[in-house]
């Protein structure tokens, strides 16, 4: 493990330098990367931004392009990328030659030759302000927005469990040096594309509540989905719906697949863990999000779930007081 | 206009202190008079909470309960209140022998003694910090989450144009005086009613788009309303749908009133100005978010407004670079 110093010592030290982000490019890795992007430019470095992906235009503001192998690549930097299998084809040759690591998942895998992790970061885009700090380049309002794109995206603007009072601390020393917080947070957060909207749609009208309201269960067929017109990204985001309802406790969101089989969203409240379910059926994840895959028409799916839920929720004794620590 | 030193002393030196919110109480009213109470109370000061409607249950977590003339008020504060106006006929008489204000809006209309009044302050919870601070009183998990929740709920959880630096460095200290900011946030943000859900749906469903999708217009009728069993508070939070949409510029919600007369909801993007549409109509607002009344049936009232709405569409001249300072 480096420390920023450290770190900052090798970035200085090099030159043509390449940051690999995260395929399925999201706010962080882009915005961490791109600040370290503009930084470097300004001490006089060579530098590249490559992903697997096309950076989503919704981050156009970052102003950044993707490399077209302009130069020889001699140092690569890998940002927000917690282990080899995040790259994607278009960037994994350059991904095992990685020379530095910049990363805030705590399951990271140590890749590179180098490694700045800071596991309780919400967000790479912390540690990277702090690099910069340490680095003595101006902060500038283009950097600040970067960072604070990384950030507000990483915490679903300040509301998740990972948000620290340093990343409360950190976004107001960004606006002080210029970060456009209300335009952004406009952008990433109040605008949803016309196929979210579609897909919001009839997930809502398929919407069904069982057990007294505590599970929330909708799906969307091949046909519903082709009627939307949505994109993969356009679906993830809608897992959260059946969840972030009153009183529902386990939210289902079941997709259908073109091989007929039903891909399961599987969120659940604090009383209850999501992976219980998801693993039932050969799946996995986290406590409170969790996926599995269920094969059958959609009726003997949705009974096969409902009974798993069934067994899996908790007792009135068990809910207690829901407010107590 | 006093210091904060000035108003804790004289704070200090009353007793049998009512605190007053605004009617139809919100996350900052409820929040900051709160945070006082439990303060006060620590002071040794006997203190309540009086509002002219019920304090909603997602406030539980504050521990008050309202005022029943548990003993006979001799120094009356109101906190977050800008105008004589928005008290309501339960403490309108309270009121009008306030002492002191605590405010941070600008608008506010100096109606008590003393006045307290930060316009910059995101939300009045920012003020009441830091009269606490000054007050020498320890700020518990308790004050810190009712203040959190004050802050919260007034920026939409550090979203909207009012959050400022100061905004960010207050919620650091209040995490780190042992705020629940997971909690407290899944609480006020991710949790939908039941009839909400019922009314977003039906406004989807009856979702309508206009020049190029530059303006999204939906409505509710009178049986719409009926079927999804909502409360006008369920009706407000949605006002701000059809503007969320990438690429709408201006959001018209119609809802129809008991009279057959519409309520519009005019929500506007940058580049448009939604009082120069909703003063058309004989009605107000600001630029961002504005109201009228339209009378005739859906039909007529949905061309009147869209004819409106034509009449103010920004050229592409003035379009112009959409990111631009």
């Amino acid at each position: 493990m480096l420390t920023l110093v450290q770190a900052v010592e090798r970035l200085l030290a090099a030159d043509k330098i390449l940051l690999l982000c995260h395929k399925n490019p999201d706010g962080d890795t882009v915005g961490s990367a791109s600040a370290l992007l503009h930084a470097l430019r300004a001490k006089g470095k060579t530098v590249g931004i490559a992903c697997s992906d096309p950076i989503p235009s919704r981050y156009d503001h970052m102003q950044v392009t993707a490399f077209a192998g302009e130069f020889e690549p001699a140092y690569i930097v890998a940002v927000d990328v917690a282990g080899l299998q995040l790259f994607g084809p278009g960037t994994i040759d350059w991904a095992q030659k990685s020379n530095l690591c910049i990363d805030h998942h705590a399951s990271h895998s140590h890749y590179a030759d180098g490694l700045v992790l800071d596991g309780t970061a919400a967000a790479c885009a912390e540690i990277v302000y702090k690099l910069l700090l340490e680095m003595d380049v101006e902060i500038t309002p283009l950097i600040a927005d970067c960072l604070y794109t990384g950030i507000a995206t990483d915490t679903g603007c300040f509301k998740f469990a990972n948000v620290t009072p340093d990343t409360h601390k950190i976004a107001a020393e960004l606006m002080e040096r210029g970060a456009h917080h209300t335009k952004l947070n406009a952008k990433l957060f109040e605008s949803k594309s016309r196929s979210q909207l579609a897909v919001e749609r009839q997930l809502l009208k398929n919407m069904e509540f069982y057990y007294e309201g505590r599970c929330a269960l909708t799906w969307l067929t091949l046909d519903d989905i082709a009627a939307t017109g949505a994109q993969p990204v356009d679906l993830e985001s809608t897992t959260g719906i059946a969840r972030a309802i009153e009183g529902v406790m386990v939210g289902i969101t079941m997709r259908q697949q073109p091989s007929g089989s039903w891909k399961i969203s599987v969120r659940a409240a604090e009383a209850m863990d999501a992976s219980t379910i998801a693993t039932a059926f050969g799946g996995g994840g986290h406590r409170g999000a969790a996926g599995c895959e269920v094969f059958g028409g959609l009726e003997n799916a949705k009974q096969a779930l409902l009974a798993e839920v069934a067994r899996n929720l908790p007792t009135e004794d068990e809910l207690g007081g829901e407010y107590d620590e």
